[in-house]
């Protein structure tokens, strides 16, 4: 499955960096994209092994808002 | 000694640890306090132990541009 989420509030590397680690850690998902200028986050995964649910609250732990 | 340094590039909370930690490191700086809205870093610290130079190749090596 291949999933595009928009997040709010990634400023530079250091952000782009903890997004994407956040995401590549959850099991099940199989590689991550961060595009710094759109902040869309491109994200192939198992829909048996994470949810969307599962990336949003990584990604917010993180401190960044993801937009629906 | 005290000193007020301006910092370009600096645009969320890692940015600010990233300078923080790198200033921090140095021996001879004893307090490293930085304003992400201003770009301002305020730095005490012991002129017989580390120099301005220092400081602005620390900062350098982040990534971030020191403006004179």
């Amino acid at each position: 499955m291949e999933i595009t989420l928009s997040v709010s509030g990634m400023t530079c590397g250091h952000c782009k960096s903890a997004v994407q680690d956040a995401l590549k850690n959850l099991s099940g998902v199989t590689s991550v994209e961060v595009h710094l200028d759109s902040g869309k986050v491109d994200v192939v995964y198992d829909d048996a092994l994470v949810s969307k649910e599962d990336m949003e609250e990584a990604i917010e732990e993180q401190g960044y808002d993801v937009v629906n």
